[in-house]
């Protein structure tokens, strides 16, 4: 087998065997492949797609380029969620809690934020003391002893993900949903769980901009998710807004907290019991009514706000800050901006607010960047809402006045008003089963 | 000015400007764009093709990314010829002595060949003494005093053609008619004439196999020479059959020979004849009947013939060969081969016929392997010709028994015959100018 002959192949729009998927794989992570024939390669995929097949072979060629976790230590069925990633998404943080304190286990892995988006790891890393870095059998054992554990991604899982992301990041080659698929659901495969629930996020601050884009992305990783024997399903919501009122990694530790204690914004608060009811659905094997049922029960009798602060105390977190949430920010600057002028807010440029906060510090520009856990934004008002002249939309945290004057004029040219009641946007729009 | 934007642009069909192009040329030849970036690209390219006007300004920045000939120190309009390579193509040795014997210059650099196509420089290399690698001051005073010189590529000239091509070659991206016109047009012009014949072959042992694809590849070269301010016209011709009889080095120098005593084979004397008449009508600077005229005169009186003694004298080649011309054979087994039954000729697999040759030593199958002058075959029947039951197709001039077998198998396989008479096949295709 010649790669030479496998980009051709792909290029005049063929379908590839598992062999030769194998093959790609195996010998592009084993450096037998190098980077320009297979950056050629994945090009000739974006013009040409692949099948449905090819896709689900190239996710398990992927999954097994690396070490894949085995989770029989932990008893019971193990659900994950993955969300592809938004602003404002701070779900795992809260949901994670919620489906422990309903007797399901979580055992999740969690990566870092990139450019507009935020990471949950950056987010956990704001409260002090707080480990996102255990040993395999640290975090199994949490596990098993209080339901939960969230950790930074595994180093050794899915290289052959790592080495193709790099490639594709530099080639113009990301925009493709077979390999948007495959690389998501590698990973999640390789993290041993037995059933997934996706948050596929859609819209302006979304990597998916479109929801027939975000659906056949959903349907693809749903379908993979099956023909490997694992349940799954995914949830399509809404990025044309922040999710919440917080961007910015403590000011968004501080609105779980406040989520948990059922004084959460209501699109948060929403989306979190709408997963967390799917996941104990599959964790626990009984019916969505049964599980919506005992999601509430435990969120309303502050289990899940309990279970919350046994996990941070489990990592090593100081939970001063549950009581007293502003322990979290310490000193920082604080501006309020203002509506010019009345009217309702008819659309909210989401990745451009996301880069808001990136500018601020709260998130990277560049993998290397260092972020400043304390700055961010919240919003007072979102998409839909009525406001008059000169009251307040939100305010500013940070700490140099010309990063807060840069973020402060994309924040003021992402929010676009309209003399006309405009509708609040609906929070789920799509359930891909 | 970013790569993987260039990249993108290229990716969605936009065309890039000549800074753009300028850019990717010269960071990439730097080292400073490596080659998966550059192979995303080639194959983007593919996909999205490129404009006559990117493709010029990809040559024109191509041809300056190292030396540039400069042969002001010749008299006269130099006009070079180019060949995109075919079976048995040993035009440049023929016409190159007729259009000197006209008084037009020919400095001319040829290259080798590789899988079933031949290169002038193997083929003069067959000639004892024959020195191919000559000094560029010894080359043009070579031109100045008999009127022409051929040596082999000058290493200097366009490293962007080389390093490009050597990722085209394993990334599936050569086959995109503006990566090909950019890449033969960038090294003609850069080594310096000021007019250019071009010959492309069209046809089963051609690159291009179909008129369609030759004319729109002619029509872009010619179009970029003009851009360039210099005079260019493409003559098609027909690479369904093998030009002339014999393919193998010295086989075919003795053919050249025969061509210039006027004994040659029909179709090779026509095509040198007619790019030799556009070349002296460029060069010369007079009308096509003065030129045809000229042309005709010099090859019938003989003086074609006694320009190309001087030629293998002034490169050192011993001229022994001319009259007696078995001594460029030397001991070789030579072993004829016939036809099973009686018919017509109807259809020559031409690319297999030039892989039988290479598999004889008469080509490289990589840029590796030893060629063997000796070796090649000699065909008596060609398309279109009438063959009765146990005549003489041809003969294979070989060293090692097994090799002979093989190629006969391919030669068997690649002469088609019919029960009805089919035609000779048309030479001269079209003219594109």
């Amino acid at each position: 087998m010649r790669m030479v002959d496998l980009i051709q192949k792909k290029r005049e729009g063929g379908a590839l065997s598992q062999e030769e998927i194998e093959f790609l794989i195996s010998e592009f992570v084993h450096g037998k492949i190098p980077d320009y024939q297979m950056s050629a390669f994945l090009m000739a995929v974006f013009f040409r797609h692949m099948t449905e097949k090819e896709t689900f072979y190239l996710t398990r060629a992927m999954e097994h380029s690396g070490q894949v976790m085995d989770l029989s230590a932990i008893e019971g069925i193990k659900v994950d969620k993955h969300s592809t990633g938004g602003v404002g998404d701070k779900t795992t943080i809260i949901l994670a809690p919620m489906v422990a304190a309903c007797g399901v286990k979580v055992a999740k892995l969690s990566g870092r934020g990139l450019g507009h988006t935020g990471g949950t790891i950056d987010k956990l890393e704001a409260i002090p003391g707080f480990r996102t870095s255990l040993a395999f059998e640290e975090w199994v054992r949490q596990v098993n002893e209080i339901g939960l554990a969230v950790a930074g991604g595994n180093e050794q899982l899915v290289p052959a993900d790592k080495k193709i992301y790099a490639l594709r990041d530099v080639t113009a080659t990301v925009e493709e949903i077979s390999l948007i698929a495959s690389s998501i659901m590698s990973k999640k495969l390789a993290s041993g769980a037995d059933a997934f629930v996706l948050d596929v996020k859609v819209g302006s601050g979304a990597f998916m901009k479109t929801l027939t884009d975000a659906q056949a992305l959903a349907a693809l990783m749903v379908k993979i998710a099956t023909l490997s024997g694992k349940k799954a399903c995914a949830f399509l919501t809404n990025m044309d807004l922040p999710l919440g009122k917080s961007v910015g990694n403590a000011l968004e530790i501080i609105e779980c907290v406040e989520t948990l204690r059922g004084q959460g914004p209501r699109d948060l608060t929403d989306i979190c019991l709408s997963l967390a009811t799917k996941m104990v659905e599959y964790g626990a094997d009984i019916s969505e009514r049964e599980a919506k049922n005992r999601v509430m029960e435990r969120f309303r009798n502050g289990d899940a706000l309990k279970k919350f602060k046994e996990f941070v105390q489990a990592q090593g977190g100081d939970t001063a800050f549950i009581d007293d949430p502003l322990k979290l920010i310490g000193t920082v600057n604080v501006r309020p901006f203002y509506a010019l002028k009345g009217g309702w807010i008819k659309r909210m440029e989401t990745e451009e607010i996301g880069k808001a906060a990136m500018i601020l510090g709260a998130g990277r520009e560049t993998k290397e960047s260092r972020i400043d856990p304390a700055v961010g934004l919240v919003l007072e008002k979102k998409t839909g809402d009525a406001v008059k002249a000169n009251e307040v939309l939100g305010s500013l945290y940070y700490r140099e006045e010309k990063r807060m004057e840069e973020a402060l004029g994309i924040l003021t040219r992402a929010i676009k008003f309209d003399t006309e009641p405009a509708e609040a946007p609906k929070l789920i729009l799509d359930v891909v089963a």
